[in-house]
């Protein structure tokens, strides 16, 4: 068996699930998990105590609510939410899009669990 | 001033340049940077020995040679070179991309100065 690193195709690992706000993780980087992910809707706001978390948007638009503002992210954009910093991503259309985390770390957060916390995501 | 985090587009910023294998930092995340690169022709053999290295193709097919075997990257497809592990990109046709590495990391990695090596890469 060799180990040549493996090419991931995003649109194929996207194509293998329909559920939103449920990410999925696609690959490891420096103690980091790529994942992917579709939205659709409003989610709540909390915040990432111990991360930074990358929003990079492969297919429609993302809004980004901040306490002090409000940033949308198109296709071929990305944005950076520094750890601690509130926010609360709504998606008014469906999103598909590849994030960022710290290995391990919840959807939610820091913040208190809820309905759309995911504390262990699958691995695709 | 607002403390709103900002949106990057990655097309922007590959147009603000042409000449390649010159990584500019477009992001920061979690200690690493996010970099956009355009790529043509053959680089060296390298390695990273302290940090992984991601490689996300954004236009055209990256080739990655490794010791034991090649990988090709399209356009939405991304890749992982892990830490310590031999490389060399070669780009028959241009690539744009976008590359994360630890903050700080030359493009050439722990490799012995060459004249592709870019040490301190501009930040767009």
């Amino acid at each position: 068996m060799s180990d040549t690193p493996e090419t991931v195709n995003l649109a194929d690992k996207l194509a293998l699930f329909s559920d939103h706000w449920n990410p999925r993780i696609v690959g490891h980087y420096n103690g980091n998990e790529v994942r992917v992910s579709k939205l659709k809707g409003e989610f709540i706001w909390h915040s990432h105590a111990d991360t930074d978390e990358l929003f990079l948007v492969l297919k429609g638009r993302l809004t980004i609510e901040f306490r002090d503002g409000v940033s949308t992210i198109g296709a071929g954009e990305f944005l950076v939410v520094p750890k601690g910093v509130e926010h609360r991503p709504v998606a008014p259309e469906e999103v598909e899009l590849l994030i960022m985390d710290r290995e391990g770390e919840p959807n939610t957060g820091s913040e208190p669990v809820s309905a759309l916390t995911r504390e262990k995501l699958d691995e695709l």
